[in-house]
């Protein structure tokens, strides 16, 4: 099972931008990521398309949180990289070969899927019950403030 | 987030091989499901060598279990196919950058590696808790015993 590398990213994008009082310029991540701009463009408009930051025009044009971060769940944002399609995926093979159950008993999803969904709704859970804005006070953020504050180089 | 394509024949075969009491060739277990015998064997062998079945010499030779339904949990049958890596890998982002967090800050995961950790062990523990055994009795197997005791086309 893998998620997305830039899942890594965008959560701590996320972090940096809830810390921020004005819009955060796309090369200000990636400086203070110490990743190329490239890389992280694509993540950010990801996050933008999922509803979770905002871009905004302009000389002092950069990136907002669309809402507070309590209101961001972990999940939203892992969602919005990698995705909402399930890791197990049932290709109904109980419908194939010299066994093949009949479509009468395939009405309700098999056993095995459901127990795999089971396990990821789960991990879900433990996503959506933690806020960005939970993570922000996990993290050391001490010069996040101040880096910000200043001009972008 | 993906999982491998073969957890589910992988479930599906220990499912069977719960009910066999001889061991079941793999020609029988990929025409019980309808999937090529080259395909399926190459997971059985991830089973294998996860030490869940075991292959057996001979005119009758197969796969059997290595030991009861009950001890064979959904989540050894996935990590057999699907591997331990964790979905979600840190690469330790928070040491890159202007904002580079100093090595005695970092003595233990990031909070954010952390929440994704206790998310992969919910999902963990959800497939821990069942066993084949358990899959067994919630699958329509009416019909497998007796395809298994009759010989192999
Ligand atoms: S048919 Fe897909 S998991 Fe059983
Ligand atoms: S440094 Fe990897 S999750 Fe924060």
């Amino acid at each position: 099972m893998k998620l997305s590398g830039g899942v890594e990213w965008a959560l701590h994008c996320c972090v940096v931008l809830s810390q921020a009082e004005s819009p955060v310029p796309t090369a200000r991540l990636a400086e203070l990521h110490g990743v190329s701009k490239t890389y992280l463009a694509k993540h950010l408009q990801s996050l933008a398309r999922a509803g979770l930051v905002h871009p905004t025009e302009g000389r002092d044009g950069g990136y907002v949180l669309t809402r507070a971060p309590e209101a961001i769940t972990v999940l939203d944002v892992v969602q919005a990289v990698d995705g909402t399609e399930p890791a197990f995926r049932c290709t109904e093979i109980r419908r194939q070969g010299v066994l093949a159950a009949p479509p009468e008993q395939c009405r309700s999803a098999c056993g095995i899927a459901k127990v795999m969904a089971g396990a990821e709704q789960a991990w879900r859970a433990s996503l959506s019950g933690v806020t960005i804005a939970d993570l922000g006070a996990t993290i050391d953020l001490a010069g996040l403030k101040h880096i910000l504050a200043t001009p972008t180089t």
